[in-house]
């Protein structure tokens, strides 16, 4: 079986172009991964996940180990098998979930006791269990625990927050058993103290891990000072790892973030908006739900490859939206993916060829010019 | 053009093996029709249905007038093209809708007043105006509009409902403006009297149609009292000319129809019990959101040639189901109309073949067998 590792093919400035591999098979980065939350990327078949382009997706512990049940899913021959993709998977911790969607939630030392938002029923979640549950659903890569801290928070809070993931870090990398091609990630935290991110660093890699992401960001602090974090982090990451930059983030984060030395990303933006009418493209952001687009027989975006955009015209997708029907955030679902991985990949094609620069600036060009020209009003 | 027509092949017994002509293309009978109230298939891509094995679908005329507006969609090219299915469309005329769906409406000889159920505005349904909206929508197939009678009715109540119903009849086949690969169906009324039955069939007979239903069945009186009028009914009706009974039905209602000489259906059963967790299968119903699939690695229907049974698991679509995944009701529409469409293709070949009594008997066997075993517990 294929060791887990990462090559890197290339760079250019700081960008750079690389390859996961992993038990299921190779991820070329940059990569974005789409999320599949409960065991499925809403609406899409693994087949249509796979025609927009991605190599890998998310799944998270959190909603897996309520439901199903991670016991359930290793039964079942682990995620890979119950969702029917065969392809790489990499498994949150979980430790994001509890703090975001549980109310009644009690933290400690050993791990963090919270309610079921299913059910109220009681769980407890520690590195250890962490851990376990992601090895039980077979997930290529799986994430340390960490406690995300709060937006804004004092250097005090960080600080102390901070030294408590870093000792779950350890903990999750004493629990986690080593197999050919399964990697364990470990999450730099420190807020957007630049002196705290690199004492987070300088811990991970005394642990050690496969790689290592970026969290505690895209958490309301701007753009700009997400990239000041990631300007002064991405350099002390040790070259021959990936670099994963978690929940982010728009296209312009993602061009941004590849430009600054980033890897891997993951995002509900593509799905979640996809369900609610809004559409991501090479022009902007375009919310089919307007009634602009009432009457309107040309296609979302021309160029684009997808079904929605291939077969339908924006007056029918803005009706679907309108009328409701599941029909809607399928297509605009398999849109917004099929946005995301074609620009990861002319990402890729730019750091090879070395024009990255360039395609930056032409990216952010054709975003700011906005969306198609309106209809004539010639021809009635 | 394709002139609009019936052919009728073969015959078993009452069981007739046909093929309509339309300009869209040609469809096999018995058949199928799935609905696509909305302009969509509820959750399934067009190319999807087809894979079904679906070679004509239903558009609902009362929905689509009200949004996205049948001069929108005339606009936009016509339905086949703004839903992106190429091949052939019935269309009904909307009174059914009108009937069941508006509370506030006044029906007069001129025609049906009504208040749309999605925001209030009042609008008329005449057959005239029935039979234009048609038009619009480019249905290769387009439905008289008639009174659905209430059931139950007494013998008068259905007589004087029955007379509208015919004067529209006429009033609908003289606003028909008459191009090749396009047909006017009349629809048979009468309730359970067989008597009117028979006055209706006399009726539509002296207007002439292309094709003719049945219609004011499955509406409460059962399946026995449906196949008695049924026995009655389908004799009168002309050998040359396509035989579509509407709104019907489960699996064991379109075995019994072929029997007695129908060649159409359409139903929102299969997917609408497809979003709710219930499986159609050769074995009966499967309802997914039991509990005891909650572990169960088979899949729903070995046999079966649907994503839903190839790729995944019983454990897989309950768990999709409870979580309220968009994927849950996508697998089992698609499942159902397979199942529907196969079912069809098996009858037409039982036809064919001369075998139609055994089929039905086999039909009847396997499905009183019941769902596949119970999971041995001996390996735990």
């Amino acid at each position: 079986m294929t060791a887990f590792g990462f090559t890197l093919l290339g760079r250019d400035g700081a960008a750079r172009r690389g390859r996961v591999a992993t038990a299921h098979g190779t991820v070329e980065t940059p990569a974005f991964m789409p999320v599949g939350t409960a065991g499925t990327v809403k609406g899409m078949l693994p087949d249509a996940v796979a025609e927009t382009g991605a190599e890998i997706v998310l799944g998270n512990t959190y909603h897996l180990m309520l439901r199903p049940g991670a016991e359930r899913v290793e039964r079942l021959g682990g995620l890979h098998r119950m969702m029917g993709w065969e392809r790489p998977i990499l498994t949150d911790s979980g430790g994001y979930q509890v703090m975001s969607l549980t109310g009644l939630r009690d933290l400690s030392e050993k791990g963090v006791t919270f309610r079921s938002h299913i059910d109220g029923s009681t769980h407890e979640l520690t590195p250890e269990r962490s851990i376990d549950i992601q090895r039980m659903l077979d997930a290529d890569i799986s994430m340390a625990l960490d406690e995300c801290t709060p937006h804004p928070a004092t250097h005090a809070e960080t600080e102390s927050s901070l030294g408590l993931s870093m000792r779950w870090a350890a903990r999750s990398k004493a629990a986690f058993t080593a197999r050919p091609g399964y990697g364990l990630f470990g999450i730099v935290q420190g807020g957007t103290y630049l002196d705290l991110r690199a004492r987070s660093v300088a811990d991970l890699l005394a642990i050690g891990f496969d790689g290592y992401a970026i969290g505690g960001l895209a958490v309301g602090e701007g753009q700009a000072e997400m990239f000041r974090v990631l300007d002064h982090t991405a350099p002390l990451l040790p070259e021959d790892r990936p670099r994963y930059l978690m929940g982010v983030g728009t296209s312009a984060d993602l061009v941004g973030a590849v430009a600054r030395g980033i890897d891997m990303f993951d995002c509900v933006m593509p799905t979640r908006s996809g369900r609610t009418g809004q559409a991501f493209t090479r022009r902007g952001k375009v919310n089919l739900r307007n009634a602009r687009h009432m009457d309107d027989p040309r296609p979302l975006d021309q160029e684009c490859r997808c079904p929605a955009c291939k077969k339908f015209s924006r007056a029918y997708l803005h009706h679907l939206h309108r009328a409701e029907e599941m029909l809607g955030p399928i297509l605009l679902t398999w849109h917004n993916l099929t946005y995301y991985q074609d620009l990861m990949a002319a990402m890729r094609a730019a750091i090879e060829a070395g024009r990255f620069t360039e395609f930056g600036a032409a990216f952010h060009e054709e975003q700011e010019r906005g969306d198609i020209e309106p209809l004539g009003t010639t021809d009635g």
